[in-house]
C-alpha cells in the first residue's frame, strides 16, 4: 500500500467510529477535549469483549494467574517508590516567540523523518539546538523546558497544600506490587504466579495524536508474573507455544541500523540462541501473540521488537515490543518486560514492610522477578479496528465490512423480517425473543434488505437471520454469513445450535 | 437486634473482605489513603459478576436501552453546564483552635442524634451556631467555612493555569447527556429510550465512612431514560411490576414526624393514589427493586422513601430512594429521580447546540424528559455482603456462609479430592479441568475436607464437587449444596448439566 493510501486507511477507521458510535472525541458538544475519548453503544460491547477475552483467556481459564481491580487515586508515595515522581517525564520543548509547548521528540521525529524511540534526553537536547528545529506553528526559536511530569495530580481532602497532593495512577503496574503481598496470602498461590488487573490510567501527554493510539486517558490489561530468580528459565508452559512463529527485531539488528529487516524463528530457537533472555519472558511474548491472533488480528501485520538500551525504562533489564504495522508505521501495540525485583524492593524500603515471598518447600525468603504483559485497551480496539476493516464492491457500490472474530463482535446475529407485512414482522419479533436469551442480538425492519445487510456488516455482526414468506411455510430461515455473504436454510428449532457452532462459542461459556 | 451486636455485623464483614481479598483500603503498605479502597482476588470476580448481571438485565435484554462509556476527566465547561461548579458543595466548618476540617451536617447528626438528610445549609448553619457543637477532636469553637466543592481538580496541557482546570467527573451521568444526541442517532431509537453507563466516579469527601458506603473513588452503575414529556405516564412495561409490593415512606409522613414508619402498598396502588408523581418513575423504582431480589436481597430489607422538597438536589423535581436497611438505620443504597429536561436544557444552552428530539410521527421537536436510576456499586458490593453473611454452628465451632446468589458468587464450583493420595488427587484434576470450561471453578486440596468446605463457604461458593474413593469405583462424585450442606451423588458425565440447572443458569447464557 503506498502511502496516500495507507493514509486514508486510518481516516476511513476514524470516520467508521464517529458514523456508528464506537469511538467519539469527548465532550463533543463543547467542541471536543484533546486526548479523551467516549465510546458510543457499539464500542462499549466491543471493548467489554475484548476485555471479557483477557479475562476469561488469563485469569479463569488459569490457575496460576489471580485478578484484582486497585484504586486509579493512590497514596502519593507509591509513586514516590516506584519512581514516576521523579522519572516518568517527557522532554520540553518551548516557543521562545509563541511560548507554545511541544514534545521535543515528537518535534524531531516530525521535522527530520528519523525514529527517536529510545533516544536519550541528552540527545534529544543536543538535535534540537544544533540542527536548530524551529516552533511548527510560528516558526519562532525553541527552547528546552524541564522535562515534564505526565502525572496528573490533585489534591485530596479539604485543604489544597503539598501534603494533600496525590496522583492519578500512571499505570496500573503498581497497584499490584502494593497488593502483592496481601493477594499472595489471600490466595494461598505458590511461585510461579500471577495478578491480573484492567482499569484505568491517565497520562498528561503533552501531544495526544493518531486517534486512540495514544491518548490521555485509556484502560490498561496488565499482568505481573512472579517468578522465583533462580527458576526464570523453568516455564513448564514453553512447550505450548515453542512451534510457534515469532517474527523478530532484536536490539543488535537495530544497532546495526537494520531496525525495518525482521527474522523468523520459532520460540524454542529464540530461547536457545538466547536472543530472547529467559523463558518465562519467550513464553509471555508468544502467548499474547496467540491470543492477538486468537481474537483476530493477521499475524503477517504482528513482529516482536526488543528496546535498545537507551530506551529501556528505568525498571527494566529487558523489554520487548509486539509491535502491530500501523499505517503509520511499525509501532507499539504491547509490551513484555522483565522488571526483575526493582518495584517489589522499591516498595520494601520506602514502606520498610517485608514483601518478600516464603518459600515453604526451600525453607527461604526470596523477592521474586516478574515478567510484565502490559497492553493498551483504546489501542487494541483501534488495531482491531484497523485490521479488519475492508471494503467489497456490491453493484458499484463500495461496502465497508468489520471482519471481527465473533468472540469480540458488539452483535452476533441481525435478525431482519424481509417485509414488515402479512405477519413476517410477527414471526421475525418471535425468533428474535428467542434468540436474545442465548446471543446479543439486534432486530432491525428499517429499509431494504440489502441496506440492513450493510448496516450490519459495517460493525461487524458475523451472522444475519431473515424471515421470509418461505418461513412461514415451513418454519425455516436463511441465516447469512457475513464473510462469504453465503446464505443457508435453517429450522428455527435448529438455530440456536446451529448459531452456537459457526459462532465456535464453547457450548455455554464459562459463567 | 440490638445496636451492639449490629454493630458487630458490620465489623464482621469488614473483616471477612480482609480475610479473603474482598475488598481492602488502598495503599496498605503505606498506612492506608482513606475513602480508596482496592478489590482482591474474590472481590473483583464479585464485581465483575454484578455488573455483568446489570448490563445484561438493562442493556442486553433491553432493546430500548444501549450502553456507553464516556472519560472520566471531562471538559470543563460540562460540569459548569450542569450545574456541578456552583452547586455540588458539601457544608464546612473547621476548628478555631486546631483548623481540623469536618462537615457539618454530619456533626450535627452526630452530636444531636438527629437527621439531617434535606437540610438546608442555612438551617445547618443556623443549628452549627446556635446549639454551639464544638470541635470533636479539641472541643475548640467551630466557623462555618465557604461550601467545599466535591469534584478532584486537575490540569491538563504543559500549563498548570485557570484554562487549564479539569475535574473528575462526580457523576456518570453528564456524560450521557452530552452525548445524547450522537448516541440517539447512532443507535436509531426512538422515544422512550435509555443510555446505560457503568463507571468509576470521584468526590472528595471531607468524611469518608463506613467503610465502602462512602468513599472517595467508586463505580456508579446509571441509565438516564429518555421520554417523551406528554408520556411520563404511558409506561408500556408497569403492568410487568405493578403487582408487585413497596414498602413506602412517603415525604408527607416525614413532615409529619413518622420517618421511621412504612406503607406498604402495589405499584399500581401507589400510581392510582399519585404517591409516584408518574408510571415511568413508579416503574424504574419497581423495576430496581427486582433486581435487588434477583440477585439476592431480601425485600423485607428494602424500602423506597420520597425526598422531602429541601432535600432534592437542583436538577430534580421528584426523587425516590431505594433504602436498605443497614446496622446504623434506613439509608440510601440506590436514587431514581426525575431530572425533568433540565440537563438537556443546560447542555443546549451552555454549547449552543441543539439537543432536542424530533419525534418524526407527531411531526415535533421536544427535549426529552429523563428519569435517573443511580446505584454505587461499592456500596451494592457492601449491602450483599450484609444481607447474605450468615453464621452457623458446627461441633461447637462458628462457620461464616455467605449466601450469595449462584449468578453472582465469585466461584461457582469447589473441586476437592477427599485426599491426596491413591489416585484421588488425579481424578480431581481431571474433573477440575472439565468443569472450568464452564464454571469458574476453584480446585483445593489443602487441609481437612472440612476445612475446605468452610473455606468456600465464607465466600459464598454454591457447589462443591468431591472426589472420594467411590469416585474411582462407579465414576460418581459427592455434589454439595451451600446453603443446605446436603451432599448427592451424580455421575462425572452429568455433572456439567447437573451444576448448570442447580445454578439456575439458562443453557448457555447471553454471549
Amino acid at each position: 500500500m503506498d502511502e496516500k493510501k495507507e493514509r486514508t486507511l486510518t481516516e476511513k477507521i476514524v470516520n467508521l467510529c464517529l458514523r456508528r458510535g464506537i469511538l467519539s472525541p469527548n465532550s463533543e458538544i463543547y467542541g471536543t477535549f484533546a486526548g479523551f475519548y467516549d465510546f458510543g453503544p457499539v464500542g462499549v460491547e466491543l471493548k467489554r469483549n475484548v476485555e471479557a477475552s483477557w479475562w476469561k483467556t488469563f485469569v479463569h481459564m488459569r490457575e496460576d494467574i489471580v485478578g484484582i481491580d486497585g484504586a486509579i487515586i493512590t497514596h502519593p508515595a507509591v509513586w514516590k517508590a516506584s519512581g514516576h515522581v521523579d522519572a516518568f517525564n517527557d522532554p520540553l520543548v518551548v516557543c521562545t516567540r509563541c511560548k507554545k509547548r511541544f514534545r521535543a521528540d515528537h518535534l524531531i521525529e516530525g521535522a527530520l523523518h528519523i525514529n527517536v524511540d529510545g533516544m536519550s534526553l541528552d540527545h534529544i537536547n543536543e538535535i534540537v539546538s544544533s540542527v536548530k528545529v524551529v516552533c511548527p506553528d510560528c516558526h519562532g526559536i525553541l527552547a528546552m523546558e524541564k522535562p515534564f511530569n505526565l502525572m496528573f495530580k490533585t489534591h485530596v481532602g479539604a485543604v489544597e497544600d503539598e501534603a494533600s497532593v496525590a496522583f492519578l495512577r500512571p499505570e496500573t503496574a503498581q497497584l499490584i506490587f502494593i497488593n502483592f503481598k496481601a493477594v499472595q496470602q489471600f490466595s494461598r498461590k505458590k511461585l510461579p504466579f500471577g495478578i491480573a488487573q484492567i482499569g484505568k490510567v491517565f497520562r498528561n501527554e503533552i501531544s495526544p495524536r493518531n486517534f486512540v493510539f495514544r491518548c490521555r486517558e485509556f484502560n490498561q490489561m496488565e499482568i505481573e508474573y512472579f517468578i522465583h530468580p533462580a527458576e526464570m528459565n523453568d516455564c513448564p508452559y514453553l512447550s505450548e507455544v515453542s512451534d510457534d512463529l515469532l517474527q523478530l527485531c532484536t536490539e543488535k539488528m537495530q544497532l546495526e541500523g537494520k531496525n525495518e529487516e525482521i527474522i523468523t524463528m520459532s520460540v524454542k530457537q529464540a530461547v536457545n540462541e538466547k536472543i530472547i533472555g529467559t523463558t518465562w519472558h519467550a513464553y509471555w511474548i508468544a502467548r499474547f501473540l496467540r491470543w492477538f491472533t486468537e481474537i483476530g488480528i493477521s499475524s503477517e501485520n504482528l513482529r516482536v521488537r526488543q528496546h535498545i538500551k537507551d530506551e529501556l525504562s528505568h525498571y527494566s533489564s529487558e523489554t520487548w515490543d509486539i509491535e502491530y504495522k500501523y499505517p503509520w508505521g511499525w509501532k507499539e501495540l504491547m509490551g513484555i518486560a522483565n522488571r526483575g525485583d526493582f518495584d517489589l524492593i522499591q516498595h520494601a524500603q520506602h514502606s520498610g514492610k517485608d514483601l518478600s515471598y516464603f518459600d515453604q518447600e526451600k525453607g527461604e525468603r526470596v523477592v521474586p522477578y516478574v515478567i510484565e504483559p502490559s497492553a493498551g485497551l483504546e489501542r487494541l480496539i483501534f488495531t482491531i479496528l484497523l485490521d479488519s476493516y475492508y471494503e467489497k464492491s456490491e453493484k458499484d457500490e463500495i461496502k465497508t465490512v468489520l471482519k471481527l472474530n465473533p468472540t469480540i463482535a458488539p452483535v452476533k446475529v441481525g435478525v431482519f423480517p424481509l417485509m414488515k407485512k402479512d405477519g413476517l414482522k410477527e414471526k421475525a419479533r418471535e425468533v428474535y425473543e428467542m434468540l436474545n436469551n442465548y446471543f446479543v442480538c439486534e432486530y432491525d425492519d428499517a429499509g431494504s434488505i440489502g441496506k440492513r445487510y450493510a448496516r450490519a456488516d459495517e460493525i461487524g455482526t458475523p451472522f444475519a437471520v431473515t424471515i421470509d414468506y418461505q418461513t412461514l411455510q415451513d418454519s425455516t430461515v436463511t441465516l447469512r454469513d457475513r464473510d462469504s455473504a453465503s446464505q443457508v436454510r435453517v429450522h428455527i428449532s435448529e438455530l440456536v445450535e446451529t448459531i452456537r457452532k459457526a459462532l465456535n462459542l464453547s457450548s455455554g461459556g464459562i459463567s
